[in-house]
């Protein structure tokens, strides 16, 4: 008579292993066992990352002298940031952004290389169902926001330019909201795939994006609000852009002057990506990239420079070192 | 025209920090950056207690080198872990069991003072109905297991008795399960309450309890599978005691000759707390203590030793130093 209850506590079957493992008098015998018991890890990366992994969290209760309280607190968090995650919404990843983690691994792993276009965050908002738009023509629909104007080259680091590169490229409204937040989204809007032509080129109309507020109703809302950090993450335009023999960059590009840009709450921004809108006045220049109303636009110019996939390989060795 | 799925991103309302933070140009300046947002938390506890912990997070990722993939893994590894939670099931307290943080932070909250009978961990099997057991009565229904008689004194650090302490205890089935387990369970067994006698004695029937496992089916049982690190609890024998006027003792007695008491996953043998179980083969005993069966049952003989409310508050004031 064994209920559902009691058959997920079953042994796995492994023996208690051969080792010194004095009964805890102390704090610091709880830490050096855990540690001996880490050392019989099979893999050599699981067991590197553990053993760090306990060193820090018991000197980070060691130094802090959390009390039993104060831990259960930390519990109920994780706890809840668990359980706010849903299949639209990553609270992990966010706790991740918000403590500076997402983009140290990033920056870590993605270090500048050369004259290489640096990567940004690629966020929770990218979609696969962006529409494929011409050259030349709009990522947003009428309305959506003040006109702005994208255009620049996509090359190698030796300067050749790269024909046929695929971008992928989204932004807000000038609500501050993504397509996809919108409840009654019924085809994808502010976003676009284009190619480039024979000179690496490229140019299409979009809207000037506008700052917008990272989810604050969760735990990590309430993180922010403890540490007295705003939620607000500065205006940018998503841009990825994938060409084959090359690596394929995901980074985002932050037009200067908003309030917010060096204190983004997810540590997104790196200075090469922050870019100067031109303001264009002038009706013809206007008609001339087919904006419809008005004759002002904002003119946004920057040229990507991909690694090829050699390069790239070459960046990992020189890192592993 | 604003759908649910957006009221949640709302500006918390705090401004952009007067700081001067330079756009992160390479990893330090990511870690510098936070550290110097934390400086600006109102509550002095959690302003130390996250430049700590955001400071060994970041020594993590820097001195590991945790690649994207290998981030990506720890973000769904705490997820489900989060998600695995219920209210009768707490993965997360069971992950910090197994990393020895739980008994790292009961260790330096509550350290040993002076012949004061050392804490363990409570665990997740305490109820609040356990029946009220007559002293020289049995906690356990005839079957359970095999006969074991407990007694001793409650005292003062003086050596004086404390009578009217009330004694908590509970403790697993010959097959390793709490009654709880039981989807069955219509009343408690191996389980009651006590109250010490003028002379501050107790004494009550059970049975030996015997090494169980803790739940291997959700993320904390894959993370052992991985440190190949077994799950079982060597056999306890769980007490709380609390008397007016002295510090509630929650802790557990240990018999010795267990396999797994060195290696407990969860770290919760002090040895203090070990104990040796004496067999008695003598008809005379085992009708004088009540057993109806056989003439064989084991002894356990154990004095608790209390904290008074002075001591406590001595110890709590010696340990803030």
């Amino acid at each position: 008579m064994s209920p559902p209850e009691v058959r997920a506590a079953v042994s796995n079957g492994i023996p208690p292993p051969v080792l010194d493992l004095p009964y805890p008098d102390g704090a610091e015998v709880i830490t050096s066992n855990i540690l001996k018991l880490i050392e019989l890890a099979p893999n050599p990366r699981v067991k590197f990352i553990f053993q760090n992994l306990v060193t820090k969290l018991h000197e980070f209760v060691n130094e802090t002298r959390v009390t039993p309280e104060e831990w259960m607190t930390a519990i109920e968090f994780l706890t809840r940031t668990g359980q706010t995650c849903t299949p639209l919404r990553q609270e992990f990843i966010l706790l991740s952004d918000v403590l500076g983690v997402s983009a140290l691994v990033d920056a870590l792993n993605n270090p500048p290389v050369g004259a290489a276009t640096e990567s940004s965050v690629l966020g929770p908002f990218f979609t696969e169902d962006a529409p494929d738009v011409p050259l030349g023509e709009s990522i947003a629909s009428e309305g959506k926001g003040e006109y702005l104007y994208v255009e620049g080259q996509v090359r190698t680091t030796s300067g050749a330019p790269i024909p046929g590169a695929v971008i992928e490229t989204w932004e807000t409204d000038d609500k501050g909201f993504y397509d996809t937040q919108y409840a009654d989204r019924v085809v994808a809007d502010c976003r676009g795939r284009l190619v480039t032509d024979k000179d690496g080129k490229y140019g299409y109309r979009a809207i000037v994006p506008v700052p917008y507020p990272i989810p604050g109703d969760g735990p990590v809302g309430d993180l922010l609000l403890a540490l007295r950090r705003h939620n607000i993450r500065p205006n940018h335009l998503h841009m990825m852009i994938d060409a084959p023999g090359f690596r394929k960059l995901t980074t985002a590009l932050y037009p200067e002057g908003d309030a917010y840009l060096p204190s983004d709450p997810v540590f997104g921004v790196k200075k090469s990506l922050v870019v100067k809108l031109v303001e264009i006045n002038d009706e013809a220049e206007a008609r001339k990239r087919g904006f419809s109303k008005g004759t002002k636009f904002k003119l946004l110019t920057f040229d990507f420079t991909l690694l090829n996939d050699a390069e790239a390989a070459a960046g990992r060795a020189e890192r592993a070192k």
